[in-house]
Formats: structure tokens, sequence, C-alpha cells
């Protein structure tokens, strides 16, 4: 077999085979193909596209090319919640201890955020001595008795998406959906969960714009996570304007437990709801929607939730009583308000513009080695919908330095988009796909 | 810049600049760029395609990459030939003595065979003694005494096409029509002749299979060729099956001075009238093509074409008298006659397997570093549209190695296609691309 002939063969738009696809991998993750060759494979891909057996194939070979976590030591069904990143999703935060707080295992593999999009793991290092760096012992245990553990990613988890990855991030072949999806899956496989359920977002601030390819990347997730054995089901959810009102760190951890006391922002609790109702169904704790969304809500009702997520801090490490008094979480000294110039209603807030106002703010990573500052954000005071008069406040911005304060509010000005006709309400949740 | 930017940018269709362009290829042979963001580039050039603007500024970046030839010190319209590559194309060896006889300066810029195909330096090198090592000042001095020196290129001629189509031989890119034109006529231009006549192969033999292709290449290069300045025409003839008789170096030499003689086989000289007389035109030296012919015509009958071919092996270092007796060029010792098995006519002689047949001999090149046997080939006793009966010699093999004629001899058989029915003739020219 040669990696010229694969690569012919794919630009020409046909199938390859699965021993193609693990020679062409097994071949790049252990330096035997080089980069220049995977390269060009990737851009023919990007126009020629993978059937569903070739993105099945490229994604069991890339999470067999790396430790495959065996979940057997935990009891019960392991449900797994994966975001595909957006601007103030802090879904997790609040999702995870609701659905340990039931009962079922929440067993997660978390990252870090990059770019324009937030991660967990920073989240949660908001608790000060908070640590993710777990062993798989710990990992276990922690599961079997709180019902709730976050392990950051570990180095050796489908090592060949990663290598991968980071060439597709340089020759312009990232955003192919099969692609696209066979990097997500891998680890998500890798991971050991016995379910998955997929939260696709879309809009300005998500990687897929356009809601037909959030769709095309769902259905194509949900194929290869069937095709693999495992129950997976993806959620689409808007991603046009950032998630709730907190964007960055400290500030969403807040928001976070402000909707575990029961008080989170309306579309923050419908991503929630949406998400949880298939975990539970997946971990076949509930018979229907209905009965999941009931068992959810009472666990905000009796702070089961709640206090889940203070014995999670505590047992990683992090300060637990952060949780019941979270203004002593890090907070950015200045706060400086963004003023409303035009009279209307706001039609759009660029998702997008918003997480670079945070990056700009140093709330974010612009390489992996960034440092970030987890005090700073931006809190928005009016959202999609609202009705707004001149001098009203838009947003608030939480710095560190006014000069990027200023850098921030000139990017908010331009994300707030207001227009002279009240504006119909957008769905949150776009689709499900099973 | 970004090089990043550049492949997106053409990954979705739209036009390069110049300034991206000279970016790229600039930086690429530098070693700024990397393989791996190059390969991705050339894989999208061959979904997206390029304009003509910006195949013209591909072209002329990589010649300026090196050397480029200043040809001033010669007298006269400097007129070069290049032919795609074919299987028993001797026509540079009968044309270039031609031309020459018209007292029009041929100072050309030679190869070596690769693969299936043949090189003109390759075949020169029968001559024992002869040597296309010339420094730049005897070439040119050459060529105003005697109108004709051919000289091998040089290694700092276009190198950005060199690095370029190393990277495309390994990646599966080679097969863009606008890719190959502005590789071709990079190193044409930076040869320095005022105008350039080329002949564009097609069928079975050619890089350019389909004729479609080849008048796509054509017109590619002549348009290019055109931009830059030169006059530039390019001739579409048929390599369905071999050009000529003879295939194998000094087979080739010998039906070449055969052809000097006037006794040319008609396929190789409808091509050779075809491209003498676009040569002739381009130099100015006729007023129509019917002049033109007449005046080539001319050079094989009153010898002089003869006499400038044994003048120029002389110049170079050549035993002149193996053009007045050719019998004493070197020849294998083993003649095997292919014979045939089935009446009927000739409908085909795939010229790639013969090419390979040759190549199995001992007669080509592999790789660059293959030794050649200039002394085998194969001589086609029976061409396309003839009547063959069971037991006649469809071919005899020149071999040095029995085993090595055996080899052959299964490939040469399985290139003639018999047919019952009598075929119509196939016209050598596809048209002419001004």
């Amino acid at each position: 077999m040669r990696m010229y002939d694969i690569i012919q063969k794919k630009k020409y738009g046909k199938v390859l085979s699965k021993e193609e696809i693990q020679f062409m991998i097994e071949g790049y993750t252990k330096g035997e193909i080089p980069d220049y060759q995977m390269s060009a494979m990737m851009m023919a891909i990007c126009f020629q596209g993978m059937k569903e057996e070739e993105t099945l194939h490229l994604t069991l070979t890339m999470r067999d090319s790396g430790e495959v976590l065996d979940l057997s030591q935990i009891t019960g069904i392991k449900v797994d919640k994966h975001s595909t990143g957006g601007v103030g999703d802090k879904t997790s935060l609040v999702l995870a201890p609701m659905i340990a707080a039931l009962g079922i295992p929440v067993a997660k593999m978390s990252g870090r955020g990059l770019g324009h999009t937030g991660g967990t793991i920073d989240k949660l290092e908001c608790f000060s001595g908070f640590s993710t760096t777990l062993t798989e012992k710990q990992f276990y245990e922690n599961v079997n008795q709180i019902h709730l553990a976050i392990m950051e990613q570990t180095q050796n988890l489908a090592p060949a998406d990663k290598k991968l990855y980071a060439l597709r991030d340089v020759t312009a072949t990232v955003d192919e959906p099969s692609l696209i999806a066979a990097s997500i899956m891998s680890k998500k496989l890798a991971a050991g969960a016995d379910a998955i359920v997929l939260d696709v977002k879309t809009g300005n601030g998500a990687f897929m714009k356009q809601e037909e390819d959030a769709f095309t990347l769902a259905y194509e997730m949900v194929q290869i996570g069937k095709n693999a054995g495992k129950k997976t089901v993806a959620v689409i959810t808007d991603m046009d304007q950032p998630l709730g009102n907190a964007v960055g760190n400290s500030l969403e951890v807040k928001e976070a437990i402000l909707s575990l006391n029961g008080c989170g922002p309306k579309d923050v609790m419908e991503v929630v709801y949406a998400l949880g109702i298939e975990m539970i169904l997946a971990a076949e704790k509930a018979e229907s929607p209905e009965e999941a969304k009931h068992m959810l809500k009472q666990t905000l009702q009796n702070k089961t939730a709640l206090e889940k997520f203070a014995e999670f801090i505590e047992r990683q490490g992090g300060e637990k009583r952060l949780v019941y008094q979270p203004e002593l979480l890090p907070i950015a000294h200045i706060q400086l308000q963004v003023i409303n110039t035009e009279e209307g209603y706001v039609s759009k807030i660029l998702a997008e513009e918003i997480g670079l106002a945070c990056l700009a703010l140093g709330g974010g990573r612009t390489t992996k080695d960034s440092v970030i500052d987890l005090s700073v954000g931006i809190l928005l005071n009016k959202k999609r919908g609202d009705m707004v008069k001149v001098g009203d406040t838009l947003a608030t911005i939480y710095a560190n330095h006014m000069e990027l304060a200023k850098e921030a509010y000139g990017k908010i000005v331009c994300a707030y988009q207001v227009q002279k006709e009240p504006i119909s309400a957008v769905p949150m949740i776009k689709g499900i796909v099973h």
C-alpha cells in the first residue's frame, strides 16, 4: 500500500477502505507518512468528503491510537456530554451536578478554552485549590462515591487526532464535517462512556455558523456513535448570541451558581433542560422527557444540585464555601459600562465578537500556553429582543487594565446591533438528532 | 500575509493576487513555507483551478526564482521547441538540424528521459564523445557559428519549479493543467528564446491521455507565453501509438538519420513538418505555411540538414562519421521477433506499454540515477492500420539479456491490439493553438 495511491483515490472521489484508512492514520501517527502527504489528503477530503463507513473507520482508528478508558469500575450507565464550544457556555457547570444529584454517574473529561471559546476546566479553577489532574483510580472512586468527577483530558487520548488536528489547523482543512465529527468522536469514544449527548452549537459564535452545517455535523457524529455501539444523541442549540448574560471565567461560574439556585437565565436553562433530558433518558432513569424534566427541576428546588456542586468542588481540592458565597470569587477591579446610542430593539449580539472582547481583556487564550485572567469578562445587561433606549447600559466590562477595557468596548459596540422594529423570539433548541 | 489565509482563499475558489502568489512561491523556495502547507495548496488548486492571470503570475515567479538566460548575444529570432514527452519521439533530432540548415538559430536546452518517455540528450549520447555540458559562452558561440547547439538544462533554471514539482510528484497533485502549464513554461521562459513552439502530445503514451485535456494544456501554455511577451504556438499531436517505428535510444537515432536522408516514417515526418512550419513562421523566415514547408523539404533533398547534423555532432565532441555510417551506432546483440497470432488489422499499439517494454529492456530510467543501455529498444514492424496475418512479425526486440527480452515480449504482445475490420486513418495533427 502506498500513501500516494490513497491520496489519488480520494482526489478522484473514491471510497477508501478500512485497511487504507488504518494504513494512513497508523503510518502518520508513527511518523512514517509525512505531513505533506497527509495535508494533501486532508484537502482532498475537504472537497470530496467521506462516506459514513469511511468516517467510522477514521474515528475508530484514531480512538485506538492511544489509551481507551475502561469505565467498567464505575457502576451504572455512564453518560458523557460534549459541547462543540461557544461563548458563555456554562452548561456543564450547571448540568453535571444536576445529573449527579439524581444518582447518575458523571465521569467527565474536559478541556481548556482556546480562542474566543471558553473551557470548563478554566472556569473550575476559579475555586482556589481546585484540581483536575486526578489519577484514574481517584477519578473512578470519586464517581462511585459522589457520582461526579471532572478530569483533564489525558495526553494519551487519541494521539492520532491530536497530531492530525494540529496539521489541519495550519493547512485550512479544519472545517470539513466528517473530519470534525471524527475528531470529536474519537476522543469521546476513547473516554469510555456508555452514552454520549452532544450539544452542537450553531450561529455566529459557533464553529458551525450555518444551521444546515450544524445538522450535518450532528448527523455525522450520531451515526459514528451508533455505529460504534454507543447510544448517541445530538441537540442543536443557538449560539448566535452568547449563552446567558455572563462571559468570562469567574462571571460564568457565578451565573452557574445562580442557575443551581434556581435563578438561571432563561436561555441557559432551556439548553440545560434539553441536554439534561437526553442524558437522563440515555441513562434509562426516566420513561419520558416530561418525567426527566421534572426530575431535573426538583434537583434545583430541593438544592441537591447546588449541594452536589459544593461536594464536588471540595472533593477535587477547591474551596467549598465559594459555592455559597460566590461574591468571594475573583473579580476584576475596573467596571466599565457600554452605553447604547440608538433607540430600538437588540436584533443581534455577535457572539464571536463578544468572545474576542473577552479574549482581549485577557480572559482567554490566543495560544495553548497563554496565561489567562480568570477575573475578567463581560456581563450582558441587554440581550436579543430587549428594547433599548439611548443611554441604557448594554453591557458591563470587568477588566484589570483600562486600555484593555477600552479595546473590548469597541468590540462590544460592534457586536450589538439595534433595529427599529421589535424582533420575534429565536428558539434556543434548533432540533435533536437521534 | 499568512500562507494559511492564502490556502483558505484558494480553497474557497477565490482568485489569488500577484503578491500572494509571489509570497507563496518565494517563501516556499526559501524554505520559509513548509511542504505541508504547499501540498494542501496544490491539492486545493487541483479542485479550484487557476485563472489565466494567476497561472501567469505563478509561471513568472517560478521563472524568476533562478537564472534567466539572456540570448541577446545570439543574432536573429531564437525559436525554442518543446515536447510534452512521448514514446519514440525523435522529432527534435530531425527538426533541429533542418531548421539550423535554414540559418535559423536553434539554441536548445534539453533534458533526459524518465519513466516510459525518452529524452533528447540520452539519444545524442549514442555518438561517443558527444557532450551537452557546454559553458554559456560555448553555447552562444556554437549557435552563432553553426546555428545549432543543445545544452543540458542547468540546475539553476527555475529552481522553484523543481522543488514544487518534486512535492507534487509525491502528493498526487501533478495532473492539474494550470500547474503543468506553469511548470513547463517557467523553464521555457527562463531558457530565453524569443518564440516557443510546443508539441503537446495526446493519447495513451502521453501525459494527457484525453485530447480535450491536451487542448486545455495547449491553450494554457500559449496564453502564458503570449502574456509573457513571447510568440507561442502549440501543435497537438497523436501519441496513441509510438511515433515512427523505432523506440529506444540508438534505434531512434538511426531513424532520425533515415529521416534526414529523406526516408523518414510518414507519421514522424508529418509531426516534423507541422512543428517546423510553425518554427519558421515564428522566426519570420517565410510568409506562408506552404513556403515554410517547401523550405523544410529542400533541406532534406539537398542534404543540408544531414550535413548540419554531422557538423553539430562534431562540434559537441561526437563522432561525425556515425551520421554517415549509422550501422556503427551501438546495437544490442539479441534480436527477438514478436509474432502475430490473430489475423486482422492493427487497431491500437498502446504507446505507454511499448515505452515500459523499452524501460524493462534497460533502455530507460526508473529513477533519476538509473544507468541506461543505449543499444536496446523495439522496432515496430507493423503500425496502426496495417493488415496482419498469423505468423507475421509485429515488432523486433533488441536486447542484451534474453530474460529481459522475454519480459518485454509480454508487454509488446499486450500493447498490440488486432481487430477483424480495417480501421480508418487517425490524423497525426489534432490541431494548432495560436
